[in-house]
């Protein structure tokens, strides 16, 4: 199971838990994968540098392990009241059923996302965090030179080939390639067509013979099978999303664990209706009304900040109608079970496999 | 590289060559195929009766081998006047471009197309071929209990884990899952979201945990990293299209086969406006200019009788702009060569890697 992406980051097994954002990589999920000798990682992509500073303190409590931290990269967005107006309007009869009053709504602007991200990175230097990864873009030039001068080990994230190239231009010692099984956000960068999204057993071996860095393979991996299907198709190593969503560590509320147990492989559609941005979770019923308007609604973060209250309220009534259930597309293989139990039964199976 | 589905078929290796409709599966290629130790099939979709006996008997010259048919399974559709007259006014600018004349389109009905279904199957039949696969649905109890009484081996085509346990419950020995990324039509027969078009790293393992036929895997495979990943996700077989696409030996035109040759995965787009069914095929200017009106398209197969001149024009003229450049997400790996030195290459990478 060994090789040049365990050597880098001390590793056991090529295993890398994916960054989910949202409150799912808990302290206790992170501390117990990098514990098990996987990668834990921290989906800081809406924390606050001080909500990120005291995570990262609370894992370390828990390991002496690496770990990891995952950001979002800030790239230039615009909405307009009307636009806003326009949303609100037909987020109106969520809210009813919720019973939640429309309330003012904080809208993001491009330089407080720049600030935050800066502040964000200035965090992860102070804290000495060994890998950096990235989703939505690259950072500037002048940051990647700032990490790297600190050691950092930086990842991108790629869902093309083009990307996965740009990546490796930049100076990402890493790449993760996102096939269209990924659950949650695209990571996309470069304008990407959802006719084109592209499944792990073309974009592999395509980004494989296209990059010299390490590429690491995301999307759909659940079990033994896939680690050693990614390894054969060239992949390094393989990043689990899904699967650690539903462990007993994980951070998702129960509703959502219970979908993702509950769903089939064709219940997980691509939707912006929740965030302005491609994201792939379980059809319901927010997905279902917004059909018709999803390109309409405004660009991320604004529309994820306008989603938000509904997205919560859904979640705190136990309500799965109204909710986010970010899911790739292999719900059938996921199981309640431990971290630990799930590295177990990846790395039995796969040796099993490979023999 | 043995296992239940190369003996039940008598083949040296788990491939099988994708029954690419429309001209691509000449006798040599088909042929060139079963002889080399995998199976070989046509394509008959488009087929008359009496062409597919003449390509059967031109294929026995060639070969003493099992090769096989894929037929489309007709379902019920429906078109009016007023939609066929709003698309004619939408493809008029195509014409004009291309210097066609608009003439009187022979539109397809149900029962011609039932009848046409009928007689594909007799020649099968009679000419005792081996193995009968099926696009776009499953045949009759009916027709599934005369072909298996008369030993052919029959394989269902599916798109989801749905579709293949009920490929399984029709009757059919095989199934093949097609995943998102490959090229042509989707075989897809339940309703289909396009936002759930599933990758095979997804599909592959949780159909195998639901059927107990074989099941052989479909998509973007082009080597033998490719195979290999396949077969530890639990597949028996690969079915490879847009690899021999490229072949000397296939009939596709030199225009379609230097777009596969020039292409980037994420140039491959998902489009309904050729056919009316969903398909893959190399972005163009047909696909740009239909993209508004590819929902209001008549269904599958009235549309493609519709589109039928005007890809055959822009084949002939040598103009890549609007005909239909089917293909899978991994052109990238797509070379020239013969279909012996495709299978060769395949097999070799793929014993390297299983060592």
């Amino acid at each position: 199971m060994k090789n040049e992406l365990t050597d880098r980051l001390g590793l056991e097994f090529p295993i890398i838990q994916a960054p989910m954002a949202g409150g799912v990589t808990t302290s206790q999920l992170v501390a117990a994968v990098s514990n098990k000798g996987a990668l834990g990682m921290i989906g800081a992509g809406y924390m606050s540098a001080s909500g990120l500073r005291d995570h990262i303190r609370d894992i370390k409590k828990q390991t002496s392990r690496l770990f990891g931290v995952n950001l979002f990269v800030p790239s230039i967005f615009s909405s307009n009241r009307e636009e806003i107006k326009n949303v609100q309007e037909l987020l109106k009869p969520f809210r009813t059923q919720l019973n939640l009053k429309e309330r003012e709504i904080n809208i993001p602007s491009c330089e407080e996302e720049a600030q935050a991200f800066a502040q964000l990175i200035d965090v992860v230097l102070e804290e000495k965090i060994g890998v950096c990864s990235f989703t939505f873009g690259l950072p500037s030039g002048e940051v990647i030179q700032r990490l790297k001068g600190e050691g950092v080990v930086l990842m991108g994230t790629a869902a093309t080939v083009r990307e996965a190239i740009e990546a490796e231009k930049s100076g990402m010692d890493m790449v993760v390639v996102q096939g269209c099984e990924a659950g949650g956000h695209r990571g996309a960068f470069l304008p990407e067509a959802k006719e084109s999204m592209v499944g792990l057993m073309s974009l592999i071996p395509q980004a494989v013979d296209s990059v010299e860095i390490p590429v690491i393979a995301a999307g759909g991996i659940m079990d033994g099978r896939a680690l050693i299907a990614a390894r054969c198709l060239g992949a390094k190593g393989v990043m689990m999303g899904t699967a650690f969503l539903t462990c007993a560590e994980s951070g998702a509320s129960s509703v959502h664990k219970n979908a993702v147990l509950g769903a089939r492989e064709d219940e997980v559609v691509i939707t912006r209706a929740f965030s302005g941005k491609w994201a792939r979770g379980i059809h319901n019923r927010f997905i279902e009304e917004m059909k018709n308007s999803e390109w309409n609604v405004p660009a991320f973060p604004v529309q994820n900040a306008l989603t938000k209250d509904i997205r919560s309220a859904s979640s705190s009534q136990g309500n799965p109608d109204f909710m986010s259930l970010w899911a790739g597309q292999s719900p059938m293989l996921a199981k309640e079970q431990t971290a630990a139990e799930l590295i177990d039964s990846v790395i039995e199976e796969a040796q099993r496999i490979w023999k």
